[in-house]
């Protein structure tokens, strides 16, 4: 298995665009996705401009085929526009 | 419900170091802390130096009640010697 973190850093007036994009993104990556055990939009409780993608795959061939989707690749065009600065990406496993 | 995501930078010759006192404190929050819904310790497959906890709390309260744990504050303690910089903790509530 391996957990995704991907932290985005999104424009003051871009949020609610933002989040419209990413629930498309969760609605189409939970409904397409084989292998794809949780994929979640957070938000920062003390900054709402962090909004960040929880995720866990089956494995490295799930998340890849994810990334190579058309959904994913569509959200990730029109994400880059409602972004301040590039945002950060931990892919993780599990130790305990 | 509550998500936390607290990633840490450790240094690069106390990895095992940290890993050990790590998963004690993971031991101690599942099993002495209220209201852990999840408490895991995750390693970033890229960077073996980012060793980041995934948390979720039932509320505001039982996050609380951990951070004033005796095992919390002992585990952060011993912790502090072993991290390269100060780490990164984000909160989260979920949006879908």
């Amino acid at each position: 298995m391996i957990k995704v973190v991907a932290k985005n850093y999104i424009k003051e007036d871009k949020i609610n665009a933002f989040i419209e994009v990413a629930t498309q993104l969760v609605k189409q990556t939970r409904e397409k996705d084989a292998g794809c055990i949780r994929y979640e939009l957070v938000q920062d409780v003390k900054d709402p401009q962090i909004l960040t993608m929880l995720e866990e795959w089956e494995d490295q061939a799930s998340l890849a085929a994810h990334g190579a989707s058309e959904h994913f690749k569509n959200a990730i065009g029109a994400m880059k526009e409602l972004v301040e600065k590039p945002g950060d990406s931990n892919f993780y496993k599990t130790l305990i």
